[in-house]
């Protein structure tokens, strides 16, 4: 467990969240915790909570106290700050991404995107897969030549509406 | 089959391709396949598929010839224009995308992104995963409440390199 | 009914859309129809009959078969061109809009955004409203000190999944 | 009623408003009411009284009077900053927005925007749906396929001057 | 009278504007013209003439017979593609405006347009000079200096609504 | 008076001005002054000594001097810092401009820049409307049917050199 | 003299140019001459007659018809598409450019930008160095270690004006 | 001498620019002295002294041990900050510039670059004009009908190197 | 060889190229010849001759007519375009770039560009790595773990001129 | 040894980097070393130590602790800010970059990109040079006519995947 772990909340993607959850990365640095470990806490899957510490998605109030007690933080900062009155402001960093880790998904967007809309449209009719009931998981798949990321989006399909 | 299909190649995402991709668009169009019957004819899969007839990817020699006989389009024009001489200038359309379907998924980037980015380098260390060495696949799921849409990347860890 | 009806082909938004879509206004200028006439005929409402003339929504096999029959347009080429291998590609012109009309509904969104996402929140909870299941409806309202444009967006909540 | 509340003044929206406004959702949110309860207050409407605590409209005198009762803060304060020498600076946040629920106004702006422009002027004749002497309107319709937004603008119609 | 007058229909700012107006700008040439010459044919004042020419305000049907005899172009022409059915696409060129005498327009709004505000809301209160029930005006002053020029924007308050 | 008045230094546009200008708009609320107020001490017009305030002119120092007496802030401060080491940096705020007001004038730009431009070559010649030798003039012009502003820009006009 | 001398008018930045332009361009080449023979039989400078061929500057008529005659195009062409009711639309190319000339210029002006204002002012006072008032010059400066070019700019000062 | 006078370090360009380059700033209007005569203090020119004060270029251990005595300012603090291992950032404010004066420098580029450029081929060959290896200088040069600003660019002339 | 080789002239990035270009590329293919192919003919390097292919180089005469004879293009065609009047206007392709492969290396520019100028300067002092006068290279290094591109920038310092 | 050496946090591109990357530099800086001697403390090569120091790349656990030694940093500090739950966040500086060397780099990629991908694709068939597994290397190659840069990119070859 590193006592001193700091976050670099002067520089991105950390000053643009709000302090508690700049808190919220320090004190899992602190306790040594994956989002992994977080997400076995809470009964959630990992990359789930790592979107709610990056202020993506928004806790319950009970998935707040558990919070709390895990990563000791005082529970009333985190209910003041992150309860009932606040609600997530999502999209974060730039466009495009300067990260090579995220700007390859936005790469895969670019190249992949008329292709996926193509076959969505081909297999669904017209309408898209929503991004808002959709799930995201993330395997490591062991390979001889390299082990192999598994990133899968599981989302609902929304046909258009016509009236 | 509809032998009057057209292609509308002034306007997007038509527009930005070679003149051969709109004239497999309108020959596909014309013999009324999906491209998961164009797929099963060429032992390959349907996105990988659809990303060749958008221009992102390249079609062997044999895969044109193929092509060729299952479109009814000329050999040569089509290995004259995709042959050896070519290869595909990848990335297609305006960011950020207008359109809702492609939209969705650079909006997954842009909420997920940095969560997706967190946990790959908790399970893999410093690195990427690949969207070069990755393949991409679209599942029909059904639901009683709404069917969903599976879509999986598949694609090699790539750890950087130090020196 | 003014036979000479010509659509500007070389000037927005009309060069953006397929050769068709300029068909259609055309016919329906040549006619004389409004889209509140043609939505009548269609059995459809007038924005919406709007939208899929300027390829932002999709008519059905029947939709266009009518549409054939109003606007005296050959079956063959609209089946061809809108038929089942043909998918909107949604968002038309540029960003931030220049004609005043549509650049007052993008400040409305400037103005009101802020305002309108903390009202679903506080009304709904954490999610959306839909712009995939919505309908568009302006109304004609007399005012003696100015008649009153009435738009309405009626778009389904869509709460954001967790897991 | 939670003592703790605090609003993230560093992060998105909050950071772009005056330090009075922060004051303003701070004290609304530990007095733990809502839009709707602070308008009934106010004797306006929940989206036009939000709107002003996003700093896109001014209060008179009166309403400051009240609001200080109301949230209980210094009056002086808030007539010293909000009061008759400051006037709204008009235009929150990054565009296109980046956060999912303001977005899906603005993909409205996109693809419904030229079939609102061509209605309007079938319906009024050449000119505008002003967003200045507009009113907007939000209504929870209760559904059981799932809940929807009634989402409203009352604009007079402005018809362009000629000279 | 310089009959072999042409217009640059490839280049700014004519290669966006309706084929129809490029006639009208070459009608007007060869006759020889000016916008003063041709308002005063019409009725009207020689900004409003020439933001018609640009595509920026709709003739009527009396003004499109008129110029049909002025200019010498066919009144069937005119009145099929500027007539009933067409509404003006505001808002010509790109920005910032990289022609000097434009730029200078806008280099007013960026130095004097907070000063603008300040003293409109001071003068009138909260709301906005409406750029829709607007009229322009230039005015050659004579100076032995150099002349200078006088331009005029006359337009009404609109005060901002509550509800 | 409003003694405790305050200015939003940490918001737009007061957040890009230099401390002193900041401190001369609360001094200026603070005496309940509108700028046609100062401008006749200064014995200028208000427009100019607005804009002097936002930071896009430049007070002599006799006007420095008598800035410190009306407004009561201390002579050597103003001196200081506005003083003849110090020059405007000018254009204020981001374009194109969100603020309503501004934006209408940045539409007038758009809409009418074209024909102003083509008016003053018809009159002037071929050179530009000068934005540096020019005063910008707001006047209230009373109107039953809404009052109007009338905003007047007088500029000099400078031909083009040829060498 | 290369007789089959073309001009890519398809590519930048010919082809934002008005056809006449492009003419201009190939004749001048046909007939092998440089940008200093021309300006000689014009009586005027390299500069200002290349920035008249690049559609940045107007010809008189006197200087038309030298043109049509030194190289060999019909006059009545040159007239009708340069002459009296054609005006510079100036500006040409993107920005930043991307051409390592021209971008060396637009380079000087981030990098020295600010130095010479502050020079200007210290010598000049409050005003600007006018574009319009202003002649080019380009002078070969030979060099053991490299011949230099001599680029002057020799701008009118204007100083701002108060009222 | 101004002893109070203050640099605007909250505001342009000065907040983009390294502490002690504003301490740079505020001591040489302390002194009241121009950059001119700073220049000949340190035996180099005012352009190139001003581009240094805006951190683009890099003044020598001597030069910083001159300006110390020069300006008061401590000597360790200067060698300490722009010493041997600061190295300069350059590329001041936004683009295109705001402010009038620098604007117009850009407008010089977008109106006589591509006339520079091919009258530097014609003269030089292919290549560019260094910006490097370039000295800038600003003569005043009086004229009866206003002063002009001299201003020149000296630069290399470098060829393209083929392999 | 290829008889029916292709270039895709509608399409990026040859729809940018000159004419002349895209016939270049033509018979390149035809002639079934690779870059280095093309460089032993001409004496040259095979990435110098890609760049003159794409118009960011040019030839000489000499080189223009080794050209006409290898690849069967009429010499005069080729003299007339792409002789002595001509200079490439460089930099092709928009930026960011969305191709995949220059993507990679514009990646390099953001992740390594400012070590790259760190030790540079601390190797060189003040200046930069010229990239006119320098040369770019290829090689393929076999790898059992994969091949490897050695890409090398070999560039002239250039000191900044002091003055 | 320069005791007093600073770092402008508060400018590019120093300001966008976390505190402790600051602080590297600092201590860096006074103790007088190249990043040629860390490299060689810590066993690695100069570009990539750099690059850990501009925030592009993670020292391990032992470079860590060297580092402390040999800058006489805290070592919790820094295992505490850049140890195990620290990832880069790559990709400094705005684009595109204005400091001319690294605009330079940026220019090459412009201007070279399409050549440098020719040329990858006749050696190496459809993939990309990767810049995750890739080294950088400079040196300085004398020569009697000005010093060289001599800039390796060592970068495995990927091939694209089909599936």
């Amino acid at each position: 467990m590193s006592q001193a772990a700091t976050i670099p909340t002067n520089s991105a993607p950390y000053a643009e969240l709000p302090a508690i959850n700049q808190q919220l990365f320090e004190a899992k640095a602190k306790k040594g915790l994956t989002f992994d470990a977080l997400a076995k806490e809470l009964g959630k899957d990992e990359v789930w909570v790592a979107s709610a510490f990056y202020g993506q998605a928004k806790f319950t109030a009970e998935e707040l106290q558990k919070l709390s007690q895990v990563l000791g933080i005082d529970q009333s900062s985190l209910s003041g700050a992150l309860g009932e009155h606040w609600w997530p402001y999502r999209g974060l960093g730039p466009t495009p991404p300067s990260d090579p880790v995220i700007y390859r998904l936005y790469e895969g967007v670019m190249v992949y995107g008329h292709s996926i809309k193509a076959v969505i449209h081909e297999k669904f009719g017209d309408g898209i897969m929503s991004m808002i009931d959709c799930k995201v998981n993330i395997e490591k798949k062991p390979d001889p030549k390299g082990d192999r990321v598994l990133l899968t989006f599981d989302g609902k399909f929304l046909p258009y509406s016509k009236w």
